[in-house]
């Protein structure tokens, strides 16, 4: 049974009223985006499909932006997010009192994962600027919902490029969107060059997300009154997250504990970003000497594994070259059920962190990550998503390996989202059908 | 936009230590449970598959009932649960200042219900009096996923019965329980003499809830380690979910406003009576003049156009007899989407507070829910269950009445679940395809 607080709460006030910007406190000065073709980024180019104020913070030179009172408002109806002690995975797992873990829990929100952090603002955003519809493409699913949900609340229709894979196979993800008002498209559609010339090629094309993308973005810059979303990658997307790390670092506070090690799962890097950047900052200013782990599948190992160079951020070749580590823009991943993770490069703001030596990296297994899922979800009671579970892995062997060596240490983790529409690969890990598949060892390509 | 405070938190430390016990402060005392053949319900027969600290509970003449260290230990995991003030919803239905909505969200849990609020003090319980082993059963899945869960937490196992058709149907809902360590058979099974008598009669049985209580209650009965749980209807359940009601004054209390209005869905009756009691308790001190409304589906209305007498709580009668409004115990309503709503019978609890003028109910058609769930979805963000869009059915035709009326009127309303599995229903009721059944005008049965 449990004996101690677990939970540290703070009330609806307590919610920060800036984000913080990583920007100004790199070792070295940001690179810029180039133009798809290598050359010069024409500005306009981002004008037209972004709203001012996110291109503004793309490249903002202030560590604090206050966030408009409507998004803080909005923030409010699921925020201050929990953080609570992982007081029953601590015992299953037999540590001892020095190694203790936390993790902040993004679930709660409406669409079940920290998504919205950003689809708020970037509606909200939008909105101001007199934009009245906004495009995006999702694979699986989360981020359209989240943009779905966030567009109702603000009054911006969404038009969603969904992987036509998975529209078909995912039909409740597509539901929750059309329920939130959204419209939903197959892609690759007829409604677009890039989808027409795919489906000139191949009529049964099932899509990839760097045709969705294409789409959206071809959407967003043919029309005036419609904008383009991104979920992750980007400055300013990663800047929306660290509501999560500056809440966190105060709920730290009521728990009179200070991690040693920060985890979180990484895909495009705004997750991680939004937990981990905060406590770089705190590190700057001496309160903190925690490590920072950023953690990706084996399948799709950008940061352990990738080079660090300027890449497109789509297959396509529709979009701007970013300074990351990359796989390489037509690096398909295989089909592992951590479907936000398998980007092939990383925000670039993440990458440079790691670049400079701010943070780590480590890569896990798909079925070592289902393993710690169960556990977690049997001893914590939540269930969490295939993404999340990257966390949660690295979190039990930093605790195991401090024990291991008789040191003391304090784990707080990203448990970035709930696993409510994963189930059909909790089935499969159950029924012993899951398979991995390890980029440095060879094994590339898997199923869908 | 918004522009005042929508979200009233409490920290994790103002989570109410007793449970609120209605059995005192009843205007005529509580009618006793009778045997199943109406004779003297021999007490050993509850012995046999309830702990003692729920029969005590069951009957206690107690108004506060201390709530064990241990089961608030695991309350603090998700709770205070919010309560929220819809201001959205309130713009688009253009309800003047005067007319304000607040709704309390039980879906932050990790069962996605109010569910746990009653399977995590059930669990501790069975656990302290030496039971290692719980069956119950389970119709769409809710009930049996907050056992599984309060199990896991708890180190019991548990084995759910879960009526065929669904566990068919609904394979999700089974492997989350399975995720979480719970054994889930498909009832009738061969496992029970009950089973095997209606697998006898009809080898292809889909099987019913009647039938998967009298499995669960079969196994139970006869294994001196194993205990029986139910989800609703008891009064010791009823007193678990009081913990909704407590938080709810106090976040109100935050918000400055008091109800003239409580909401609350009834199935078997437990969601209402966690919110509303805490308020007939207040009204009793004089610091509420709250009307309190029970809303149930027009398709199974006990409450509206049942018979006040003693009933069976289950089909094949291996239940004892309760006081209550029912429909008859072999009623079989209609296949609505609300399943936790389908039960031909009611708490007694509020089925006596009815009788004696303590409440009111109404009953609302099935596509009018989630009209309203589909309104609420698109301004507050959350998408609603299925049961849980009967509030709010109930909540907007109140504000519109009060706005019709040039009335001032607060309300306030559970909102006891999201609707992440129930998708398929929104997408038929999107398409169209929904169709109401009404009780009163002689549609009746329905398809599954």
């Amino acid at each position: 049974m449990l004996s101690e607080k677990t939970r540290f709460g703070l009330d609806e006030t307590a919610i920060p009223e800036q984000w913080y910007n990583i920007i100004p406190d790199l070792k070295s000065p940001l690179a810029p985006p180039l133009a798809p073709d290598g050359g010069p980024l024409d500005p306009g180019q981002l004008a037209a499909i972004f709203p001012m104020e996110c291109i503004k913070q793309e490249m903002s030179p202030e560590r604090y932006i206050d966030i408009p009172g409507a998004v803080i408002d909005v923030y409010k109806t699921y925020r201050p997010s929990p953080l609570l002690r992982a007081k029953q995975l601590e015992k299953d797992l037999g540590l001892p009192a020095g190694v203790r873990i936390y993790y902040k829990y993004e679930g709660v929100s409406p669409a079940g994962s920290h998504k919205p952090n950003t689809a708020i603002p970037q509606a909200y955003y939008n909105k101001q600027e007199g934009i009245t519809k906004i495009s995006t493409e999702t694979g699986a699913g989360q981020w359209g919902s989240a943009l779905a949900i966030a567009g109702a609340l603000f009054g911006i229709d969404i038009e969603v490029f969904m992987v036509k894979v998975s529209f078909e196979q995912k039909p409740y993800r597509r539901i929750l969107m059309e329920t939130y008002g959204a419209t939903v498209h197959a892609s690759p559609t007829n409604l677009t060059d890039s989808g027409r010339r795919v489906l000139g090629l191949d009529p049964d094309s099932t899509g990839s997300l760097g045709i969705a993308i294409s789409e959206a973005v071809e959407v967003a810059a043919s029309r005036p009154d419609t904008n383009y979303a991104l979920g992750s990658v980007l400055n300013h997307v990663c800047l929306h997250q660290t509501i999560i790390g500056q809440e966190a670092i105060a709920q730290m506070e009521l728990a009179a504990d200070e991690p040693d090690v920060v985890i979180g799962c990484v895909g495009g890097g705004s997750n991680f970003s939004g937990l981990a950047f905060p406590y770089y900052r705190r590190k700057l200013d001496g309160k903190s000497s925690a490590r920072l782990v950023g953690v990706e599948p084996k399948a799709c190992p950008t940061l352990t594994a990738g080079e660090y160079r300027y890449d497109l951020g789509d297959e396509a070749g529709m979009t701007p070259q970013l300074l990351m580590y990359t796989l390489g823009h037509d690096f398909v991943p295989a089909g592992i059920h951590a479907g936000g993770l398998r980007f092939h490069g990383d925000s670039p703001l993440v990458s440079q962190l790691l670049h400079d030596g701010g943070m780590e990296a480590v890569a896990v297994d798909q079925t070592a990550c289902f393993a710690a899922a169960v556990q977690f979800a049997r001893t914590e009671g939540i269930l969490p998503a295939p993404e999340s579970s990257h966390a949660i892995r690295a979190a039990i062997d930093e605790a195991l390996a401090a024990q291991a060596a008789g040191e003391d240490r304090v784990i707080l983790f990203g448990l970035s989202g709930h696993g409510n529409f994963d189930l059909a690969a909790y089935a499969q890990y159950m029924s012993g059908d899951l398979k991995d598949f390890d980029y440095a060892a060879g094994v590339v390509l898997g199923g869908k």
